[in-house]
């Protein structure tokens, strides 16, 4: 694969115009970190000063005269295509971790007779300290887990209330397959929970088609909301009845504007939302959601597994680097993990010769992709800087050896 | 007292300067909303856009590069000397009904053999479900409250865990003892937690001096952070490490990028974290903390009760307006309440007529003060407006029948 070859492929590609709708970043530089914090959206400015001006303007008012408060449904709307799921099952807000709490706590009362929480030891962290903590609090649970590459499933039994899984592997960008997983423990009489923090956006998830219960996932990474963008929930319409949130609070109230004192959670899916939306936030988000519209999310997608592929082949070349992600398509995630030893050292060199990766422990250097703005190019340029920081050993100055813990 | 009296104050107030550090709004509008929406710090648009710019190049690189991840805790500094809190007791991040709870679940569990939450039955109503499904969930608790007008601290006892009570009634401004209360609940061996969103950035609350254990407030209304801007919330250093987070995430670990399986608190407030700050929400929030800068809190609250004062003495002259609030500044929260049977159409009324305030159920008119920025001229216009409302009937046009809910 030459860079002509990917120029050309750049060319054919549909999709190679949202690369516009993007800002452009620093001059020179390589940004393969959609897994952390997505390219900003070029409308996002705008949109910005536009809120601001509503801010200063109408004040109070933007309560009622404005959309501020419909943000949180409207953008779930909004997202729900993305993620293949049909309207009205999905709520933007707050952040991951505390949207995978409503879901533990909802899915846990909703199973109130089994004990089990399933998961997995390597799980993303976040995910493992809800879980634990929540389990502590409410007691009588067990949080189970599966160790690092053994099979989650096989410990789900008559007595696993849920199963609760991140989608893709942090490390490794390995990815489960979530419809047999889905339905493996729904035979059991479990409900599953999925962290797709890094699928959304990237690759697809068909929620709905799958028979999903619930899902969360990540505003910032892929789906380029802005650092620390809110997050989302998603719940399948056939539980919405029966979920009593344990976090409740008065924008997830039936009659919020009534002020009544008892609680009666609002219907469907609205009553995930807890506290008053973050608006300013919410503008930016809505500009990234907005780039969806009119794009066939499986072209997207489609696209994204063959930037991947052409990392898995460029990087094959270099002598020393691994694969930590499968090297098929369709068992990663949205970004692809190579490997060595030393990875802190050489994240630390490509950041240096222009090459935004990351490392996580103990030895994977990630490159995430998003499939609205990255070019074949990019993906070829990236890869050869990696290769000549191996050939000519760069990543071995002392500079480097702190490596990046973040 | 006379227009002419209320501007020979405003040249006599030595924070009258603060005003310019605020943008205008619309023209002719007097804004009376700071309990809702305050107003917009003037450097809030720059801010957001070096923000922005912040993402648009550093990407992923902000997470250690940049001050993304101190804001928590950093904004928190920043806004502890407005509530009389010594430093690193603290955290900005998530919404008040999230603090909420963080708080109630905490408290609970330092008190694992007391049954009863005791609160008001009128409390702002978030404040109410939080508390409700969160004893529903946990189980083994109780929540009485105390009939709207009622002590509350007449139902604390021995077997009391937490006193839960909103600073400022959100109808009338009514604020309560804060000290006072907490002594009476904490020589009944009770926790007690203050949701202050309605006195934080308006009055004093000296939350160290009252030896506070928890407390949480909004960042939007007096503090001027923005439409859904993050929340607080302020925990008293004796009580850190004894703190069990039962909503954590990773943001609250103690060596978050580690990435450590096991859950192990943050020392200090900051095991209060939960998951990724909303960056560019914080970004705007700390241009407003930044405004009490050199400023003594005491005198801005001397002039939010002159304000107050100034709104009660011209009111009073108004044929069938009554007043909601104590007539006593020390006894009032950050807003003035009047009091009309007819106040949802007076409400809207005064919005045609250029006078934002808003209405709540039953009866109350509220105008919220802020003491960086509103003007006793502003006061004396708005009050003015209000009287020619009552003289002509206006409110009694049709089309502010329905007024506004929200």
């Amino acid at each position: 694969m030459t860079r002509e070859e990917c120029l050309a492929r750049d060319r054919a590609d549909p999709l190679a115009g949202l690369a516009a709708r993007f800002a452009p970043g620093a001059e020179g530089t390589l940004y393969f970190d959609a897994n952390s914090v997505g390219a900003m959206p070029i409308a996002a400015p705008a949109a910005m000063a536009a809120m601001l001006d509503e801010w200063r303007h109408l004040r109070r008012r933007g309560w009622s005269e404005s959309d501020w408060l419909a943000a949180p449904r409207r953008l779930g709307d909004k997202l729900a295509p993305v993620i293949g799921a049909a309207l009205g099952q999905v709520v933007v807000g707050d952040t991951t971790s505390v949207n995978l709490f409503k879901a533990l706590a909802a899915a846990l009362a909703m199973r109130p007779d089994r004990r089990k929480v399933v998961g997995e030891a390597a799980t993303f962290p976040t995910d493992l300290y809800v879980a634990e903590r929540l389990i502590a609090g409410l007691g009588g649970r067990e949080l189970v887990l599966a160790p690092d590459g053994a099979d989650p499933a096989a410990l789900i039994d008559g007595d696993t209330a849920v199963l609760y899984l991140s989608h893709v592997d942090y490390r490794t960008a390995r990815m489960h397959d979530l419809k047999a997983l889905t339905a493996r423990a729904q035979a059991a009489g479990a409900l599953v929970i999925w962290d797709l923090s890094h699928s959304t956006g990237a690759v697809a998830i068909g929620l709905d088609a799958a028979n999903a219960d619930f899902a969360v996932g990540c505003g910032y990474k892929y789906l380029c909301g802005g650092p620390g963008a809110p997050a989302y929930i998603y719940a399948a319409h056939r539980h919405h009845d029966a979920i009593r949130p344990l976090l409740a609070g008065w924008m997830g109230h039936a009659r919020t504007f009534d002020f009544p004192l008892a609680y009666e959670p609002a219907p469907g899916i609205g009553r995930f939302q807890v506290g008053t939306p973050a608006v300013l936030a919410h503008a930016v988000m809505e500009t990234a959601l907005d780039l969806w519209a009119g794009i066939d999310p499986h072209a997207a997608f489609a696209k994204h597994a063959a930037l991947g592929d052409l990392i898995v082949t460029l990087a094959n070349g270099i002598d020393g680097i691994g694969l930590a992600s499968p090297s098929d398509a369709r068992e990663r995630g949205g970004f692809v993990a190579l490997r060595h030893p030393n990875a802190a050292s050489i994240v630390a060199a490509l950041g240096a010769a222009g090459v935004v990766a990351s490392h996580r422990p103990p030895d994977s250097i990630r490159f995430g992709l998003s499939p609205l703005y990255h070019r074949h190019v990019e993906v070829f340029d990236a890869i050869e800087r990696l290769g000549r920081i191996m050939r000519d050993g760069a990543w071995r100055d002392p500079q480097f050896a702190k490596g990046s813990k973040i």
